[in-house]
């Protein structure tokens, strides 16, 4: 698979309505046009269902927000690898704190991932959790303190120690996966902090899909990241 | 929202190889031609990656696998009505033997999709479940007797009060609810057996997904309800 | 297995700090002392590693706050129906808000415990959902109407037809279910206007189980339905 | 708390008809009546109604089969920590493959755990979960290879690096954790190349728990680990 250039910013859309449908597609277009102006690497994680429309769309890589373990066979509902791959996907977020998986199918998702050269972001929520998703080989680990959310704490005002203590921690058992910082990121500031204290890029929602100028505040989170 | 003409067959294409991506468009044209042509209405249901292109390809309706209750913003994964909508949706599969749901998002499931004219057709697998299903108001049931799963006994063979005592006790609380046969559904003999034990249709997927000539199968399957 | 008498009061003992271990024995006691005292009908629902030593103080029936499906051999960390009977428990709630479960296990677990004599409790969020509960053919429905939970509002406060809407839904299904109202229950006035509403008995938690005197709530609480 | 003697030899009581309620007494005293005579040490984890008794009846380590995170309070049917104490626990499984966790409440679970002195087993199905598991700092990992599970292979039999891979994976990240073979086990010789091949224990299940005469499968079963 092409591997991912860091630093990274990669913007989950949830399911927020400014990011649904035809507005998803405009979204990406968007972070495909900072993407190239600026050259930074921006991926886009839009809801199941558009992935297909916003994969047709831009040349960014586009991520699933979600992937179950599974072969192709019987299965209703299920959000399988293979399937990902041929509506146009790059990769995958895995575990993230809105939907949560097993220890289990993290691994064996990771693993297919790898088999089908699709990138896979683990989200973890302390620095033990870090440890554990890094230890099974994913792409990515994305680290959200708790310090950081609902705390109206951006990364840039916290304790260096609470992104860099994870950073060390991670380290130690995997040299390769890329860590994220995946709350605490509102400015652009927040993305130079991040850098600084050891993390290779962004996971980062509302503060670019509710925005009235989405343009604007992804410009400026990528400056201090751009080439 | 558009009624559903009945007798119906619903095809769910599960996330079968031969129908992920293409393929699902292809099979989905399939069954508009034959729909077209026999003058029978059929709904395709694709893996929900796959939605938003099938739904661009066809006019017949197409139905989701799943969706997830929950209104949009904050959930990362989850398949909204809102956005199966935009992606072109027409109704949704609920709780598929495959994919289980808690009892009360079935009910917030069911009235998210009335608001936002989607259909819904529960997964049932027994007369109990099927009739508490019935009482929350959903477009269809689609009965799955044990007897009928795993066991090769198609309807047609099957002892008739199987399918006819179910649909008895659904009528005895919902006397709209349109009741489809889940399974032992593989020719169009056991199509005419639904219909004429009370059934108003059928759901079905290997028969006709795993096929290597699907068309063939499908109006075979379609003759008994042709007009 | 012994019917319930109805108007019955039963007492979720949650996780509580003061209602955990000898201090589940000591308030199941105080159950037991109102029960006899005033002849209310009194049930009393600990958690699951507490029911043993609960069943074996008192002679009030003993009620699990859960029961998984299956059959006893191969689960781990399951809670059987044959378990809880040798344990010495009576029944069992279901789907409590705190503990949802998939429909067709509520079905499975209802009738699994009727083939035990083991009553159930199935616990539910909105009119619909109840009547979905009471054709699965438990012993009782706990009503817990959205208005009352967590609005402070007490069901003497609310409008009538909150009960007796569901009430009148409830029983155009199921004519021998016994309905609990389980939301919105603090005094005695509660009990009264729930009874006089419908519901033939209350489950209620906080309200006696994190008192400083447990007896004087209790006995407040059933004075209207002392005989 | 206490710290665990190793070998050990856990044996898990499952649901089976054989080992429930007075019965699961029965099996932990003949589990108690082998430890003592041969010093070797047993830990028994029968159904979480069933800890209590049993706890009362025996002194060797009483384990439960699962724990729920989440502090005391507002949680209806889960098993806290708190609780299991209070029973006479010493430690849990967690993560049992007929009781999968999510990878966040594995993490916070072992935490709990490690804070209320109960001992944690985190039960895992391939190299890289083990590994994963062994990094939130358990008391012991137990191994359950899949080339050991359903197979038939017992361990004695099956190709040494099966066991002895995984133990050096587990050893680069956590030197302190126990290491127990969970899967394979089912007489002495079994056991003798568990620990041969690094594992300092076993966890065991239908061996001894469905046997006709548990106590000589027992002892057949410790004798390469007795003093």
């Amino acid at each position: 698979m092409a591997s991912i250039e860091t630093p990274v910013v990669i913007l989950n859309l949830k399911t927020y309505p400014q990011a649904t449908g035809e507005k998803a597609v405009l979204l990406a277009q968007t972070c495909e046009r900072v993407s190239n102006k600026y050259d930074v690497e921006i991926i886009v994680a839009p809801q199941i269902p558009d992935i297909y429309r916003v994969a047709k769309a831009v040349e960014i890589p586009v991520f699933s927000q979600h992937m179950d373990p599974g072969e192709p066979g019987r299965f209703t509902g299920h959000v399988l690898g293979e399937t990902l791959v041929e509506a146009g996907c790059a990769g995958t977020l895995l575990n993230h704190s809105e939907k949560r998986m097993l220890l289990a199918d993290i691994e064996s998702s990771v693993e297919k991932a790898n088999k089908l050269n699709l990138h896979t972001v683990v989200c973890t929520n302390n620095p033990a959790v870090s440890v554990a998703a890094a230890s099974v080989h994913p792409t990515a680990v994305a680290v959200e303190p708790p310090e950081l959310i609902g705390s109206g704490i951006s990364v840039s005002q916290a304790k260096p120690e609470v992104i860099s203590g994870t950073v060390d921690m991670i380290r130690a058992v995997n040299k390769d996966v890329i860590i994220l910082c995946g709350a605490g990121i509102g400015t652009g500031d927040d993305v130079a902090s991040a850098i600084k204290l050891g993390a290779q890029g962004v996971l980062l929602a509302s503060a670019v899909a509710k925005s009235n100028k989405p343009e604007d505040v992804l410009v400026d989170l990528i400056t201090p990241i751009a080439k």
